[in-house]
Formats: C-alpha cells, sequence, structure tokens
C-alpha cells in the first residue's frame, strides 16, 4: 500500500490553496513528498503523465504558496505537467478518477474548475493565452498576476516564438516560468535546446564546465551540433557561458532571472516573490529533473512520460495483454523495410520518435531521419523542400497535432504537388487524454486539399500496403491510421499495393451497405454477422481510400435499402459527407446514415467506452441500423 | 511612355540568367534600372507588388550573377518580391501578362518555370524548403547552392523560427538572405523587428547613433517600447550596438556576415561570394528600402505594397470605380461604432492593419488594437487569452491566412468556449495573386469545429448585422466575407442582429430554391430573375449561417424538384455538404446541386472572369439549374 493510504497527511488537511501561506518551507517540502506520492500512487493504478508531473511538484507548490488563484491566474502549457495544481486546487479526492470517464481530465479543464484556466494539451499556447490575460488585465486596471510554466520543449514550438516577441514588445507584466528539464517526450532537439543546456551549465553549474567540455568533445552528432554552434558563434565557449551575453529572451526584452533549481522550494519562492515584483515580463529558468523523486522515472524518464498502470516498488510497467501489433509498430516495422530498399526515403517526427513508431528507424538510419521538436509547421515544410530535392519524406505525426500543420499540408506539400506522406497516428479516439487529444478532424481537414490523396487502412496488413503503395506513388498522399492494436481481418485479396481510388467488399449482403473507413471496418463486420443473424443481409465495404472515393461501390451501395457511412471523424465535413456528394452528384437519392463524431468535443475516457457511447462499436453500428430500417419500413 | 518602349536594353539581349556573370558591374547596374523600370511600367498597367519588387532588384541581380540556376536553387519567402526573378529568368517577353489570366503569376510558380522551386506566397515557410532541399542536396552528394531570400517581417512568423532552430543544429550547407527593409506590408512590429532595428543601426549606421537615440527618446508608443527593450536588457546601448553581442542568429548557430547595402551590387556580390563559401548555415543581413528607386513608393511604401494600376510620371494612383464601399470597409467602420459603446471590444490583426480595414481603429483606440505582425497562431491565441479575461477581441485575418491558426481556433478558442470573433477577410477567390491566395477552404475547416458559429453575410448591411450580432453573443463565432464591393440587396427586414441559425427568403418561388451563402446571393438573385423570364419560379434564400444550418429552410427547400447550394468556396466539406447531411439525417430524398470551387487550386485571374468560369455568376448558376431541370425531366 502506498502512503497515502497509512499516514495522516498535510494534504488531507488543505482545503484551498491559500492554506499553503500558513506553512513554512519544511512543511511545505513534506507536502511535495506527499503530492508526489500520491501522483505515483495514482498513475500507477490509472497510468498517466508520471515523469513531468514530478518534475513540476515543487514549482507549483511555490507558485501556489506565492500566488492567490484563482484571482492570479496559471496558464500551463500542455497541461500535463499540473497534476500536482489539481491535488493543491480541492480535487484530492477525486483524484483517483484521474483519466477515466466521468472522472478528472489529466490535463487543467476550465469546465472542471475555475482554478484552471485554459484547456491545456496542445503545446506552446500558453504565453498567448497568457500574454491576453495580462494585457486584459491591464485594459481593466486589475492587479493580478499572470503566469505561464512553459517546458524547454514546448518553448521551441514557432507560435511560442511568436508570443515571445510580441511579450518583449508590449512590456506587459507577467512571469514566464521555463521548466527546463532538458528533454521532451522524446531527448529534446533544436538549438535553442543546445542554448538552454549551455545556459543551464553557465549558472547553477559552472563548476562543471570542464565536464561541459568533456561532454562536447565526445563524438555523437548531437555534440559535434554544440561544437560547431559554439565554433560559430565567433566567440569562446567562455563568452557563451557568460549568461548576459547568450540571453537569448533578454535580447527580445524580456528579463531573465538566474537559474534556480526546481526542486529547492525555498529558492523557489525567492525567485517567483522577485518575478513577481518585475514591472515587466520576467522569465524564471528553472531547472528540473523529470520524474523527480522516483527513482525508475528519473533513470528512463521517456518510459515514464505518458505511462500504463505499473508496480510502485518495483517499477514494473504492467505488459499490455498480448495480442496483435499495433498500427504504430506495422509503421515502425514497414517503414524500416522501405527505407531498407529505398534510400530516396526520410523519416520525420516532430518530438514524437517513440510515439509514432520511428526508434528502430532512427537508430538503423540515423541520416534519414530528422525529429524537428514541437515544430509541426516547420516538419510539413521541410518535408515539401526534402521532396523538391528528391528525397522521399514521409512525416508521422498524431492527427491531433497535425492540426498545427494543415496551411503547410495545403501549399507546401499539396499544391507544391510534392511526393510527401503525411502518416496520421492516433487518427480517430486518443482516449485518456482527452479533448484536447482526439484526433477526429483529419479526414475532415485533408479531403478539403485538392491533389491530396487520403488513405485508411483498416488492419496491420493494410497498413502495410498503404505504405508500399506511398512507396511507389507519386505526389501527395495522407495514411490515417488509429491508436491500438490491428485487428485481424481475413483479406480477401493480398496485393502488395492499393489501387487508387478502389475499395474492397469484406462481406456480401443486399440489404444494408456498410462502407466503412479504416478503424471502421472491423465492428462494421461484426455488426454485419450480428444481423445475418436477424436475417438482414449487410454488406460490408472496406473503402480504403477516403479521397478519392470509390464511386462504383457507392453507386452500387445506394440500390440497397439503407447505405451507412462509417468513419472514426467528425461527421461535419467528414467522409460521410464526400458520399453523399457523391450520391447527389449521380443523381442518386438513397436513405443514408453517416456515423462518425457528433459535432461536440469528446472528453476522456477509455477509446472502447468512447466508440461505445458513440454508437461506434459493432453493437452501436448494429442497433442504428435496426432503428433506421424499422423507420423506413414505417414509411 | 516608359524607357522600354524607346531603347535599347541589356535586358531584352539576355536569354539566361547565366548571362549576367558576362557583365561587370556597372553593366549589372543599368541592368537593374531596367528591371526598374520595367517593374513600374507594367505594374503601372496590371498592378501587383512594386515596392517589395523594387527593393530586391539588385540583391536578385547579384543572386543570379554569382548563382547558376536552376541546378542553383533560390526559395522566395511570400515571393511577392520576385518580379526581378522572373524578368531574368526567360519571363521578359511575358511580363506584360502579370498577374492576368493565362498569363504569368505574381509569385514563384514551379509549373511556370524551372526556375521556381516552390509556390511562394505564405509567409515564412522559405527557411524550411530551402533546408530540406539542402539536406536532399547532402543526402544524395549533390553541390548545388541553396539560398532562402525572406524578409524582416517574415522571419518573425513561428515556422521561420521552427525552422532556424532545427538549422542552427543541422549545420547544413545553405544560405539565408534577410532583406531587412524594416517594414511588412504595414510599419513592422514585435520584439525581434527592434532587433533588427537595432542591428541595422549598429553596422552600416553606426555614425547614426546619435541619432537613433534621439528618435528613441520621441514619445511615440514604438519608441517606448524600444527604451523599454534596452533598458531591460541589463546592457547599455552601446552593448547592444555591438552585433557579436546580439546576434540571436548566430546563438542559434548560424554564422552571420556584416550587414551590407541592398542596393549595392558590387557590395552584394562580394557577400553572396563569401556566404557562398561558408561551410554551414550563413546569414546574409541586406538592408534595403521599399519601393528604392521610385519617389513616390519609396514615400509611401505602404499604398505601393499592393497597388492597383497608377500613373508613372506621377506616381497616382487610379481611382477604384465610385461604388459601394468594400465588405473591409464596412467592417472598419462598424467595428470603430461598436468599439465607442463597449470598452470590452479588442481589434487584433496579423500584419494587416490596412487590408482589414483596422486603420481608423487602430487610430482612435491605440490600447485596444493588437497587430502582431505575421503571427496567425498567436493572433488566435491571445484572443482566446483576452477573451479569458474578460475582452471581447475581433481577430481579422485573410481567409488563406487564417489557414495558419486552425488548431488555434479549434483548441484556444472552441474548445475554451471563449467569446472571440474571427473576421475572415478575402473569404472567397482573392483574385491576381492566385493559387496560394485563394480563401476557399474556410467554410470547410471551420464547419468542421464544434462550438463554432459561421456567419457568411451577403451584403454591406448583413456584415454590418452580422458584427452586431457578434457584439451581443457569446461564444466563439466566425465572419467570412469576401473581397471587394459590397453589393446592395433588397433588405426585407431590418433586425439590428441576427437569430441564431435563421435565414431569410429573397426571392420566392418554389420550382426551384437556392440556398446561397454570403457573396453567392446576389449572383443568386440575378439568376432568380433570368429564370423567372424563362418560366422558372426560382426561390432564393440567403442563408446567413453557415453554422448553424437553418434546418426549416432546407426541409423546404427539398419540396421544391430541385435544390441549389452556392457558396464561394471549397465543395469538399463545404456547406453545400452539410445541407446534404441535413437532408440525410431528415431522411428527405431530393435532387440537390452543391455549386461551389471543385476540387482543383484555383490560379490568379481577376475574381469575376474566375468566378464566371467556375460557373459561380448569375450566368453559371442559371445555366446549371436549366441543364439539370431538364435532365430531371428527361428521367
Amino acid at each position: 500500500m502506498t502512503s497515502e493510504d497509512s499516514m495522516p497527511r498535510i494534504i488531507d488537511a488543505l482545503v484551498h490553496p491559500h492554506d499553503l501561506k500558513a506553512l513554512d518551507d519544511e512543511e511545505l517540502g513534506i507536502v511535495a513528498q506527499e503530492i508526489r506520492d500520491q501522483i505515483v500512487a495514482t498513475t500507477s493504478r490509472n497510468g498517466g503523465h508520471l515523469a513531468s508531473s514530478l518534475g513540476a511538484v515543487e514549482t507549483i507548490v511555490a507558485l501556489h504558496a506565492e500566488l492567490d488563484c484563482p484571482q492570479d491566474r496559471i496558464v500551463y502549457d500542455v497541461g500535463h505537467q499540473a497534476y500536482a495544481h489539481k491535488i493543491l486546487t480541492g480535487r484530492l479526492a477525486r483524484f483517483d478518477t484521474l483519466r477515466q470517464r466521468g472522472g478528472l481530465s489529466g490535463f487543467p479543464t476550465p469546465a472542471e474548475s475555475s482554478f484552471d484556466v485554459h484547456p491545456s494539451g496542445h503545446a506552446s499556447d500558453s504565453l498567448s493565452i497568457a500574454l491576453g490575460l495580462a494585457k486584459a488585465r491591464d485594459l481593466r486596471g486589475g492587479s493580478e498576476n499572470v503566469v505561464a510554466l512553459i517546458g524547454d520543449a514546448s518553448i521551441s514550438g514557432g507560435m511560442a516564438f511568436e508570443a515571445l516577441n510580441q511579450i518583449g514588445l508590449e512590456q506587459t507584466r507577467m512571469v514566464i516560468i521555463l521548466n527546463d528539464n532538458g528533454m521532451s517526450i522524446s531527448p529534446n532537439v533544436g538549438a535553442l535546446a543546445h542554448h538552454f543546456g549551455i545556459l543551464r551549465a553557465s549558472n547553477a553549474y559552472r563548476d562543471r564546465r570542464d565536464y561541459l567540455l568533456r561532454r562536447l568533445s565526445s563524438s555523437g552528432p548531437v555534440a559535434r551540433a554544440t561544437l560547431a554552434l559554439m565554433n560559430s558563434a565567433k566567440g569562446s565557449v567562455k563568452h557563451l557561458l557568460l549568461p548576459e551575453h547568450t540571453m537569448l529572451f533578454e535580447q527580445l526584452g524580456i528579463t531573465c532571472l538566474p537559474p534556480v533549481d526546481g526542486h529547492d522550494i525555498p529558492a523557489l519562492r525567492r525567485v517567483l516573490r522577485k518575478a513577481l515584483h518585475s514591472h515587466g515580463p520576467t522569465l524564471v529558468h528553472v531547472a528540473t529533473k523529470k520524474g523527480h523523486g522516483y527513482e525508475p522515472a528519473e533513470k528512463t524518464p521517456e518510459a515514464y512520460h505518458g505511462v500504463g498502470p505499473f508496480d510502485v516498488a518495483t517499477g514494473t510497467i504492467a505488459c499490455e495483454p498480448a495480442g496483435n501489433p499495433t498500427f504504430t509498430d506495422v509503421f515502425g516495422t514497414t517503414m524500416l523495410q522501405g527505407a531498407r530498399e529505398d534510400d530516396r526515403i526520410v523519416a520525420i517526427t516532430a518530438g514524437m520518435e517513440g510515439g509514432t513508431g520511428l526508434t528502430s528507424f532512427a537508430r538503423e538510419f540515423p541520416d534519414r531521419f530528422i525529429d524537428v521538436g514541437i515544430s509541426e509547421e516547420h516538419a510539413l515544410g521541410l518535408a515539401g523542400g526534402l521532396a523538391a530535392g528528391g528525397c522521399k519524406p514521409f512525416v508521422a505525426i498524431y492527427s491531433t497535432f497535425l492540426q498545427r500543420g494543415i496551411d503547410q499540408a495545403i501549399v507546401d506539400v499539396a499544391l507544391a504537388n510534392q511526393s510527401v506522406t503525411i502518416c496520421v497516428d492516433r487518427a480517430g479516439l486518443a482516449g485518456e487524454d482527452g479533448a484536447t487529444h482526439q484526433g477526429v478532424f483529419d479526414l475532415a481537414y485533408l479531403r478539403m486539399v485538392p491533389n491530396m490523396r487520403i488513405l485508411a487502412p483498416s488492419d496491420g496488413l493494410e497498413l502495410e500496403r498503404a505504405l508500399q503503395t506511398a512507396f511507389a506513388l507519386d505526389g501527395p498522399l495522407a495514411i490515417r491510421y488509429p491508436k491500438g492494436h490491428c485487428p485481424v481481418l481475413k483479406a480477401h485479396d493480398v496485393p502488395k499495393t492499393l489501387e487508387l481510388g478502389q475499395s474492397r467488399t469484406l462481406v456480401d449482403g443486399d440489404d444494408v451497405a456498410i462502407l466503412a473507413f479504416g478503424s471502421m471496418v472491423s465492428p462494421a463486420i461484426d455488426a454485419a454477422y450480428q444481423l445475418r443473424e436477424e436475417g438482414v443481409g449487410v454488406r460490408v465495404v472496406d473503402m480504403r481510400w477516403a479521397k478519392p472515393l470509390d464511386r462504383d461501390a457507392i453507386v452500387s451501395a445506394a440500390k440497397t435499402k439503407l447505405v451507412v457511412t462509417a468513419e472514426e471523424g467528425v461527421i461535419a465535413g467528414g467522409v460521410g459527407h464526400g458520399v453523399l456528394g457523391v450520391l447527389a452528384e449521380e443523381g442518386l437519392y438513397a436513405p443514408v446514415v453517416t456515423l462518425g463524431i457528433p459535432d461536440q468535443f469528446v472528453p476522456h475516457g477509455c477509446r472502447s467506452g468512447l466508440l461505445h457511447e458513440l454508437g461506434l462499436d459493432a453493437e452501436g453500428i448494429a442497433q442504428t441500423i435496426r432503428e433506421r430500417l424499422a423507420g423506413l419500413d414505417n414509411k
């Protein structure tokens, strides 16, 4: 059992974050430890963002000890580091419901608490939100504090830079806490990360200078790039180690306070107090350790970034139930095969090497693997440039984060008509991470783009074929595939590549036709078998292509009593609407049900439960068909 | 008459840019002057991007004198500065067709010439494209040069920073030319712009230091912000004037060469030669004057940014034909009225103060007007923050550039459920600027977003009502309106605000129902009157709301023989498909024609001509209806 069950705790006595002000630094240290134990205990059962939340505990304790929330506003960037904030703002009793349907969200959510300012989830937006809050305060003549807490990975996103650029100009009073743990989900990339690395070295650890130099002389590519950076900077290493000369932020007009140990509460409080009394924008550089205080997470923070249930004592992460590989696994394996056969193939990720299944690729083809960090706009532009230069780039991005690169998909990929393949992972519901992370818009925002083709593979073999198709195809292509394990569908055919715009029929039937896309093919088949037992002949078509659509399959479906389209994406502007468009163009008038995500944001919960609620599992599909057929018979 | 008509010119003798290598610096100077005269002459007739193109003439002449294009690659950011490039790469004879349908595009266009690397048009993507080209070259073992030409306004866009961050890390050989004219379309904003301003002062004009200090001591808000920047930087002004300490780029790992006069060809060639022989990424800082060499454009570069026909001798810009105000005018006027009545109203633009009609607003309410520069992501995030702080922000962005902020519209506005009004100017075809600038996707990408409401006003009075509605409404709203003058529609009603999801019927008729959105209402009315004379009763419904749709109007329309939806936007996922969705949900099976932009990029040409080609004028709408009715009768 964990400490929460056995010992009286200070945190149980805290009603409001204001109560922290009555505690001394030693007691606050105990509070931090209690919060840490609670976070470990809860995530060991529910899973969650353990490492980053552990790293930010003391910072958040110190913030609430100095601020008066909810009048003062804390904007969390990304937000997966905010568990301590939830515990301190009246949500300890419900903390065991974290990430479960109807329970606490894993991210700050204004609907959940007035202490949550903004629906955090997408990186790099906190500075814009905070500047807006600060400007609104000034216009209104208010006096509250506004604090943004942003990590070193998020601050390299373009949106954060756009905000910094204006913050420096406006000179509005606000505090930026740069939570620098030296890594994003994957170890951090980019020149800015090196810049931070150097800043850290220059201050808190100046006596480690020799160590730094030794490390930089080693032969890894990162170290080489750093050395090149230093050489190019026309200055000596000493020059770079002087913070007053290296402060990028200062040059933009933001006052920077000296770096502070992010696990030292008294030091944090001192620097925060100073920052809160500044007149303009002030940056507090906090050096933290991801996973701090829980040894397994400290040792392998990437494994404990977004973690499933684990054993607290040993740190053993519960095995996923044995089963088929995930779509992500199949992607990684097939990319590796493709790259061995075609040296034009390049893989790009935006800070998600492991998450997108590219770890083996990165190891085997380091020169042809590019992690741009949290920079989706650049990732797609870079892909366009690589393709223009004769490479065959594959950009793997989660559906929800691809929303950051839609303009680049339109201009730099589709209008430029380059052979770029956009690999849309986590397409559909992402589950426990909630509304900000559901990947439900990609079919709508990719279908609208001329020149774009979209494949939605229904199982692992189909994803393999989709990638083989991409290896052979010229021009823009997107492949969207869901989170989770591949179902195994009976394959009626074994082509290596897929014919453009051609579907396959997996179940025959003439009463109803389900035109299913990607992840919806498997439950559609199950629904068809259920309904067959009730005497209803249901055809299931694996449409394969969300664009171009198989017009023949649609025309043929319209000859049944009921056409059902099924997609794991928004109905509004989705592929079901595309099917309606084809029917209208063909002058066919048939009853159609478009199954998909209705016009609302989908909250957190396990993916299968959410799909069930939305009627997108076999049971729901069968039930919808039963009801619509009954309605038609009554007409 | 202009010089091109009367004098023999060197540029007429140039067949390939390579020919420039045979010329000496004096002759290159003559070439530059001839190009300048040609640009002035052609834009005086066709309109175009005069000021920026004049500013870049010598830089482009020097580039082509030093490079071997098309093997070497020049990537133009935005691309409206590239007229000299077009003239030097075999397109002089066709230059008089600039921006006309079937003629030369005003932007680099690979389909037009192998010298054009990338379909430029959207700011800040050149560095990503160039890095991609350089990396592809290295992977392939090539040796060509890659040069990106980017302005000081574009480089503040987040995407450019994302690219710089990786360029610094990769240390790939490439040249970045920073074309610093000290202004974007509107005078430049942002801390980075001040940074450049200081850099310029520190080098080419160090002897003007006293002047700089005097200027900074003046009392304007910009000057005050600069002084604050200097004070906050913990250094003296002298410290900032030392370029080796201020080079943001150097800190990212990019070698910076000393600034050079961008109108001095020999100096430009010297610095380019040096940059092209560098081993890693190298930045050349070129100080140019927008409109250089044509006095009227030098004096008021903003007026000559994107200019219509003008008189070369006097600089007098041809008056627009007298007529109704533009939608942009009505927006500006109504915003001003609203702001006078409600001090929560704040206006935000992303570098388009004049273009979005906010000049008067900015003058009357400087504290409540925010120009964030080319930073659409931040603009929407900032709006979300301002709304969370109690303001009522209106973000005015051209439809095509709003594509950069779709994720922020989803997360920071819609999911956060903030009272932000997104004012989508140039929604629909933008005309002469071509494929990169057509605003045809916004209905599709905004309709997919939960919580979002969308108004499409059909005339000036309706735009006024739409804004009044926005002033009174809580929650996310978008108002999309086209380029150009407002038609005057007969107003059947005079509400001050509009009921959510309610249309108005402007013409009665029971044979055919046109459900028209925004700019399509006026031609739909004309089509209805044409068809009435032929005995066909055509109803015209001004749908007003693209979301939520007026279901009653749709159900009622389905009782006619033919439903026609008409929108100035893509058909795929657009509002016509939304109408099909409503009909499917209602179980109604009616013939429907969805008029809009087909699944292809629309090239440049005058807006009315393009609308005609696409069948989106009165004639085209009437003809489509005639044909479909004939088809139905034959069934």
